[in-house]
């Protein structure tokens, strides 16, 4: 099968695309090295089923370019910044992930490809009444620009699927973490490593501490995704994917510490329910639909969460962080 | 209060700028007249508390023009079209509705302006296995691209909200019917009367005739929203706006008959379950949350209709359609 991964240069679509390549699948990646990095492709670069266009999804004409003989397209590129900042512009993510979703979906249209696969967000939920979330059962209400602009994805998706008969998939992924997904200062566990090496006496800690939220390796994120295309196959297939528990920022901050073998850590909240503004405090994802059809997150949140604290230990400082 | 009423020159925004201006507020009108007409406007203009400035909400400039001061926004501009025709531009509704609804909350936030409220549409749906649907449990899996972007608006519009401490009203509008709105060839009301004008004896009715819809009087939608805005004081308030009940096309088809004096007509049906790509066949509105604040519709769905009707029919041939 020929695919085309979208973002195929970040953290979890290059991943996926090694992923794809290991199935006996054709992998073209587009990219615009905003976040992704050639790095990531170096593993695949000269394999004769890969093929890599550096370009920009604001541009149809190069969407079109690499469209052609593709049958299914894995979407991930997008904004990768969760958290928006007062001063920003804020149509960053209507831009990446709203109209480049949209030239997606219709240079898809005009090449007569009818698979998507979609890396949507928990953050589509906002701050849900009911936890652990469903699939099936909420009031949509995102409370920061990435989750409404994945939801209105989401929703073009459903649109399209419908009008022009296709088959989609949407993942809404929980916190992914592991080992690629380093991102200095972006998630919470890249930036506690960080402000330890620099200051092991001292953690500021964004928020209470009392967050709580769905993680998942990055590993199983993309083992769960290839999962589903496999055997979800209603015409439009919506699933969560994480486990059913949350883990505690403030337990991330004392598995941290003691994974870098601190001793004697102040901890210093910053204050307020969420870490930013747009921050969902408190979630846990239902994942009993992909369960019930087979496939199970072997490593619960903690788990998840202290192999990534290992890999990024043990990379530092030879490595450099994978900046989103 | 000084107010701004986007798109209040179409069918149902200039009705809500006459009931604006008759509760003492001050309302300016920003509207590109492409599915808005002057004469609309014409009992406003002149009013010292009026103003109207015909622009395009694709122009932020103009947008910010007209914001100073305004303390309430009517967001009801949007592309009046819900049908897709294969063919045409697929991004139409991405523009007319997600980019300028976009525009509309930067214009607000950059002037300072906190309330914003927004029309949408039952079409955020989709096809909702429960009925009647509720606000709060919904999957939603628009299938329309006009119901997918509104849905994205609406996502939008609860990011800002959270995000810039706004208050907010998304109203979910039921098909909204009445004297003003008589769309030509695009609601099914003037549909059928211009065909049995052309030939009475036969009518083609779109789909199998059995879609079934919720509909609300123009007067009463306008009534509703007004309520709501006085009485909804969350910070995010989404409503549904219609009565319970549903209207198959058929009968529909049998009451514009009916009223215009037709006997032996034959139906001609095109077939399929809805009336075009992105149709949704059968829905029927939950608007108990409206009701439980003390606001209930006076007029079920056929006698909506009823009145609609009757309003076309006096109106032809003397007046042109309201074209969208």
């Amino acid at each position: 099968m020929r695919t085309l991964v979208t973002g195929g240069a970040g953290c979890i679509g290059s991943d996926l695309a090694e992923a794809l390549l290991r199935r006996g699948d054709s992998v073209a990646v587009i990219d615009n090295l905003s976040s992704g990095k050639m790095e990531h492709l170096a593993p695949m670069v000269g394999h004769p089923r890969f093929s890599f266009l550096e370009a920009d999804l604001q541009n149809p004409s190069a969407i079109a370019s690499i469209m052609s003989g593709v049958e299914r397209v894995y979407h991930l590129a997008a904004n990768p910044d969760v958290k928006f900042t007062e001063g920003e512009a804020t149509d960053k993510d209507l831009r990446q992930n709203l109209v480049y979703t949209y030239n997606v979906l219709e240079a898809m249209r005009q090449a007569g490809v009818h698979q998507i696969a979609f890396a949507s967000t928990s953050a589509v939920y906002g701050i849900s009444p009911i936890q652990p979330i469903p699939e099936s059962a909420f009031f949509p209400a995102p409370i920061s620009l990435y989750g409404a602009t994945k939801l209105g994805c989401e929703s073009l998706i459903s649109a399209f699927q419908n009008l022009f008969g296709w088959r989609a998939w949407i993942f809404r992924f929980a916190n992914i973490v592991g080992p690629k997904v380093r991102k200095k200062g972006r998630t919470v566990i890249g930036d506690f490593v960080t402000r330890l090496r620099e200051n092991p006496r001292k953690l500021k800690i964004l928020g209470d501490g009392k967050q709580a939220k769905s993680y998942l390796l990055a590993e199983e994120c993309i083992e769960a995704m290839l999962f589903l295309v496999d055997h979800a196959q209603d015409p439009l297939n919506i699933f969560n994917l994480g486990c059913g528990d949350s883990l505690p920022v403030l337990r991330i901050a004392d598995l941290v510490v003691e994974a870098m073998g601190l001793t004697g850590v102040e901890y210093e909240f910053t204050g307020g329910e969420g870490g930013w503004p747009g921050d969902v405090p408190r979630f846990r994802l239902d994942p009993s639909k992909i369960n019930r059809l087979g496939w199970t997150a072997r490593r619960n949140s903690e788990e998840a969460v202290r192999i990534a604290i290992e890999s990024t230990i043990a990379a530092l400082p030879a490595e450099a962080a994978c900046k989103p």
